[in-house]
């Protein structure tokens, strides 16, 4: 398509200048820092090396995929889930490898829960029996798996789960049925179209072993949902087994690749080696039920899960002011009325476009720290459990894993909308490279533990400990939490006496202890940014000029959700109204000292046009040629010439087509 | 698809059961109130008349739509919108029954600017010989018009557009000209595939009339940007003429049936008679420049689409709390701890489901008022301007409609997300209704002026005016921004002496005045919301029921309000801190008196089942049996058995199709 626009250039100064000259007139050390945040596990080192594979394959190009049906981009997903297992082969991918290639590719595979939940829950509640028969044909993906927990009438309630697994003593099998439409297994990711087993969570039911009833009908004691490994397709046809029905949910936001499920039982049998025997079983000769040793550890898979998810969220988020940094400082919007004849203003020189991305700047690195102390809690807790069968940490866990994937997700999701609004019109095109990024991430907040839910657990635990730490203010030991809630008591205490408020404006340590009493999510957040910027600067890990960056941003984060909040710190009295009141003013002062570096802090994220897939977004700048080609060269749509005179059926022009074959497809 | 899933029934209670239980407990006269809110404009009869009309025809129906891909949704949408438009000939609709037939169709149509953003400004703008001309073509459709202003690099600062248009006096023709790639016109609605005319705003050029110039080239003076009306395609072929660039920019978010466009110009030349020439003209023998009487007029058509996405944005709220009611009464989840054996609770009996959908129930009464106090002013002002040619209600107007537009959009959009939010799992679904809602909505607050922008046009006005108010204390007259200030002075004087604080907790005037203090575009909201009951009530316009519950809602949307910027209330000392204290417990009793109602509430909003296109919303609380049918019975996906084999090319089994068919798509 060859035309006059071929020789047209934007308007001066063009994307790739200004990023140029952005890029010269900050002194961070870009790489230094890439490093410093992405390397210590040698994360930066595999993207190199995965990457250009990628890019390699026609089938992993992002182009036009935005343009699909649901029905091919459901194909697709599946044809580059099958791929990237190939690539993994033929290049001898680690887990770790592969989990970047998932990521680069940034696409839910429907084989998402092989590696995930599926792979954790085997590994957790199997028993070593069973692993032994499951985890090579799970390894060779002959057994496709799937987790099949929530169904269409409960969710977060999974001790309402109706779902039955009767145990016949005669047969000794399981009778898995769903008596009621509410019982059907939904949501369950890759269930729909992919998976061949499935573990399913039931509530199991025992005979009552009395003294030989009169009654013709056996009575069941219920002893709550276990999980049972069922095959649920032929592997050789596909298709559901007898008994069984299964299908995709149909179309949702976001996730078009991934194949959420439904699935009833009709009175369906399955052998007694189903049921997951790490921690509970029933005894096949007797019927009688073996207690699990520590109830909670079922939680053991959903906090993995969660922790994956926090840790995700960070690259999520940096990817969003990645795009929002270098677009808003290319977008050029009204004259300086100051000076004239100059260009426009670049769009993040206003402060109401500040302040809306650069406290996301920072939030980004909090989000970092926090991962990574969670994770530190998540490994040692597992530590405990998996060596020493100590399960004393796993309610800390459970509740640390539950506030911050509350916290974490919530704060990238809204983010990534901020962005795309501060962004203006372009935000919403598809050349944002955050239309899918939003519609994907958007569930988070909502999947693996809805995050309302996991808030009042959050809050139920932490009334627990409150009690326990007002009964032994004066003593020491106990969990995190205990301890970190003694503190605040007799910090109370204290400041009754003398210092009553925090001295947030001079001192970084009280801006953290400020956090602390206002919740403990948040606080941990704060305190991680903290302890890691403290540490990370005595080690001499960061250098000086960054650790000063680092500093603002700090300060950033921790002043900017101070503000928002103002009303609670006052009512808690953490911080005076008079320093509250000049929150906006230091904040201010922040963004203009962390202004000439935004740009050189975002590289530092590395994240790769092939991820980004965003004209506004891209590291050389040239962002308006690039929405012109995708829109001229690339959209299929111009390839078709319609009738636009209503008074004739036809609707595209010459062919006649009067919408029957539109009509067909509804 | 017969199986055993067809015998079985959602445990009980049931959806159905439940809502009639609901609706039986509410002594509110829905009929009444919905009348009261939709028929005073006949909306109501109207609405009645024309949903049977829609829901006869197929292409109209909405099951499927959601698998579609892009050009397929977007033939689905030209079909339907011709369609349309062969229905309000056969039937001879009014434009305000045409109206809300696309309003029950719900898909924004290629021909959405024709009626509407097109329309309006040749009505405003073009003269009355230009209207002669063309009017019988755009009525009938002939002609098929865009809006062509936005540009890829300049949206908000009109002033800046890039766009030539040079006035030749030899041939007294114009030539529009894109001199960089940043020129071209960007996401015009209707462009891309659909339009064949177009609005163009262009920087109007005209040669610098000196005594006979040395230099060769011509010099040009700006009279900034003009709109021109420009033929863009053939009206035969439909193909872009020649010297013309056209097509559509791309996927993006929501709106898939609509062709926003991008076009650019080499050297096209168009005829004198194509400037709009009711209040700017060139003098095409002398070349001379007549100014337009009141510049601010091209504003005109701007602020009469903000009124109506105002007035839309309650309806839009209202479908979401529709859902998010019915199907917050019938999801149920934990069992009461107080009660043993009972159904599960409702979700809706949760303080932390009310908090998030109840205000939302509120706030859509509160847009609903504040439509109709801007409908009122916005009549007057036209009528002032056209009648009498005075223009001085045109700055108040145009700011007001900002303000207003900005709060309002937000308010919709966010709620929406709110509500999709507080579902759970199943607001992400298709079924859900609100996914494509959403992704249509979300726009809003950007388009025709980005909020943010707006709310800084708005606070430029509102220093002006502040300032006159300060200077005319002890005068009268003004327009009402100055009179609302004038006002907050005195009141200011006053307060300094004795009263200091509103008591906004007994009295329902003082909830009004502390918001007016708070931000003009609020207070309009919870004005209109306070002086529209009180008359209603007066006049008897309500039933006495009605009226109690009416007033509930309007203190739960003041007091939440309230209590979500308490920090600022209690910094600009509107209202004590005891008082805001005591915020929590008042909303927390509102709450409680308005639930019996919700139900009640947002049947009166009359949205029908076809409109929804919800599962989870619709009228009879069949939610699972109507999931269950779309996932089971309706979902394509399911039609099709994949190869999962990952070591097999092969994506559908059975087919040998090694994704190269897929390939070909991307």
């Amino acid at each position: 398509m060859s035309d006059f626009t071929e020789n047209l250039r934007p308007c001066q100064p063009d994307g790739a200048s200004t990023l140029m000259l952005e890029r010269s007139q900050s002194s961070l050390p870009v790489e230094e820092l890439a490093n410093y945040l992405l390397n210590q596990d040698g994360f930066l080192d595999r993207q190199k090396i995965i990457l250009p594979v990628l890019e390699k394959e026609a089938l992993l190009s992002k182009t036009g995929q935005q343009n699909l049906s649901r029905p091919d981009r459901f194909k697709l997903g599946l044809a580059r889930a099958k791929l990237l297992r190939r690539l993994a082969d033929q290049h001898g991918w680690s887990n770790e490898d592969y989990r970047i290639a998932q990521y680069l590719v940034d696409e839910m595979s429907p084989f998402a829960l092989q590696m995930d939940m599926f792979l954790t829950t085997v590994r957790q509640q199997a028993s070593d029996e069973q692993q032994k028969q499951w985890m090579p044909l799970i390894d060779s993906w002959k057994i496709i798996g799937a987790y099949a927990q929530t169904e269409l009438g409960h969710g977060s309630n999974v001790r309402g789960l109706e779902l039955q697994a009767k145990w016949d003593p005669r047969t000794k099998e399981f009778i898995l049925h769903s008596p009621t439409l509410t019982a059907s297994k939904w949501w369950n990711g890759s269930l729909g179209r992919t998976a061949n087993y499935a573990i399913v969570v039931a509530q199991l039911l025992l005979p009552k072993r009395s003294p030989a009833s009169q009654s013709q009908e056996t009575e069941y004691i219920s002893y709550g949902p276990h999980p049972f490994m069922v095959q649920v397709r032929d592997l050789e046809t596909h298709q559901p087994l007898q008994g069984i029905v299964i299908g995709d949910i149909g179309p949702k936001y976001g996730y078009m690749s991934m194949d959420n499920g439904y699935m009833l039982f009709d009175n369906f049998r399955v052998p007694h080696s189903t049921l997951l025997a790490r921690y509970a079983s029933v005894d096949p000769d007797t019927g009688a039920y073996a207690k699990p040793k520590e109830p909670a550890v079922v939680y053991g898979s959903l906090t993995a899960t969660r922790a994956r998810i926090v840790s995700h969220a960070r690259l999520v988020l940096a990817r969003a002011i990645t795009v929002a940094v270098r677009y808003s400082v290319i977008r050029r919007q009204f004259p300086d009325r100051d000076s004239s004849g100059g260009p426009e203003l670049q769009i993040l020189d206003y402060p109401t476009v500040q302040i809306r991305i650069l406290p996301l700047v920072a939030t980004t690195f909090a989000l970092h720290y926090a991962g990574a102390a969670m994770q530190q809690v998540y490994d040692s807790a597992r530590e405990n459990i998996e060596q020493r069968q100590d399960f004393s940490d796993l309610a800390h866990m459970h509740s640390m894993s539950s506030g911050l994937k509350s916290l974490c997700t919530t704060l990238a999701a809204d983010g990534i909308e901020v962005c795309r609004r501060a962004l203006g019109g372009h935000g919403f095109g598809g050349g944002s490279g955050l239309v899918q990024l939003n519609n994907d991430y958007l569930s988070k907040p909502t999947v693996e533990g809805d995050n309302w839910m996991i808030t009042q657990q959050v809050a139920l635990h932490a009334i627990k400990k409150m009690a326990a730490a007002v009964k032994s203010i004066n003593k020491s030991g106990g969990d995190k939490t205990e301890i970190r809630y003694r503190e605040y008591l007799r910090e109370k205490q204290v400041s009754s006496g003398g210092q009553r408020y925090y001295d947030v404006l001079t001192s970084d340590s009280a801006i953290a202890e400020a956090f602390e009493r206002r919740a403990i999510s948040l606080s941990i957040l704060v305190s991680a940014f903290h302890e890691a910027l403290q540490r990370d600067t005595t080690e001499c890990k960061i250098s000086p000029v960054t650790s000063v960056i680092l500093r603002d941003l700090y300060r950033l984060f921790a002043f900017y959700t101070m503000d928002n909040e103002a009303y609670e710190f006052l009512n808690t009295e953490a911080v005076s109204q008079e320093q509250l009141q000049a929150l906006p003013d230091k904040i201010q002062t922040l963004m203009e000292r962390i202004r000439p570096h935004a740009v050189s802090i975002v590289d530092a994220w590395m994240i790769p046009d092939y991820l980004l897939d965003s004209a506004l977004g891209r590291y050389d700048g040239r962002v308006y040629e690039d929405l012109f080609h995708r829109a001229h060269r690339l959209n299929p749509l111009n390839r078709i010439t319609f009738n636009v005179n209503y008074q004739d059926e036809e609707i595209t022009k010459g062919t006649g087509d009067n919408g029957l074959s539109i009509l067909a497809k509804l």
